[in-house]
């Protein structure tokens, strides 16, 4: 039993979602671990992760308009507004999806679904550095 | 250390809870494992995985009729509309909840609470086939 | 590699998040594992995890507004009533976020962010006593 890690750093130019799934299936074929589990771990509290459609872009950004309507920036009920209308609504949008996820490796590869790409979600307007750790552990 | 691997296969016939908890719990005994950590992964963007609560029905059917109402179907917001005016809608509830979930095992078994069931939570109204794997790595 | 498990006990007084950081971070530090992947779980249904900001106070009572108020306390859509108003809210705010989260880590410690503090996310108004399953596995 052996274990990896890696850090992905992704640049976001605005609230939406960011596909990383061909950087995490490379890396975890390149580990040469065949069975396993990978873990993917955002280092933000204002973007997060999900796992979801990746063919039809329409449900990525109905995705996002969704989130937006739900958490409106500016929403008066928010005390915390120093960094911006957009900050504290971005919190929420986190908390409302997940910060980690882990997916069982077998055959070398993450054991998506068809139709399964892994997104960072940003939740923020201005560009951003976002950092996700990934880890695996596993066999050959 | 060793891992064992499993995919369920869960039949539903319309949106709300299907438990799984036996079989997650049977296939855990079964492996021998005493002390490890079992993960549930989704492989599906329409369904998601939930730890609620397995003892009145009515929380089951009160948490359904909650995100159907917080993310209607046929909501005019989305633009992805082909599948059909539940598909949409069925991808957000999946975002809100969880892909992934892990749960530490102890004593053979996975701790959960003396409540807690695991569920597979359908999105859509017409029949699916869904696939849950089950990762497991630990020590006998 | 090796495993360690340990569980915290949280005692709550009320709706809102209650940080345990430090108690996770020193588990780790005094395991000795250098490299590897921790995991909490929480064992109950009407209370959840959240990693998030730990700088301003505000963020912390900002997020417990906000789920105060989309899944509101006596709302006349739930069944589930017999446990008072606030219990079947409190299981919906527990699905809207997460049971389990993962971190990997490094250098002895969890890669969390800066601004990243971990949270029980408590839901319903009574004092409670909670549980959370920690679970570590990787080398020295």
């Amino acid at each position: 039993m052996r274990q990896a890690t890696h850090t992905l750093s992704i640049t976001t130019h605005g609230k939406g979602l960011y596909a990383f799934t061909d950087q995490a299936v490379a890396w975890v074929r390149a580990s040469g671990i065949q069975t396993g589990l990978l873990t993917l771990y955002v280092r933000h509290t204002s973007a997060s992760l999900l796992v979801q459609e990746n063919y039809d872009p329409d449900v990525q950004t109905d995705l996002a308009r969704f989130f937006a309507r739900l958490v409106a920036d500016g929403d008066p009920l928010f005390e915390h507004t120093l960094e911006g209308p957009d900050d504290m609504p971005a919190h929420v949008r986190a908390a409302l999806t997940q910060t980690s996820i882990s997916i069982p490796v077998l055959n070398g590869a993450p054991t998506l679904g068809t139709w399964q790409g892994i997104y960072l979600f940003e939740h923020r307007i201005a560009a951003q550095r976002r950092e996700v750790v990934l880890h695996l552990i596993g066999e050959e």
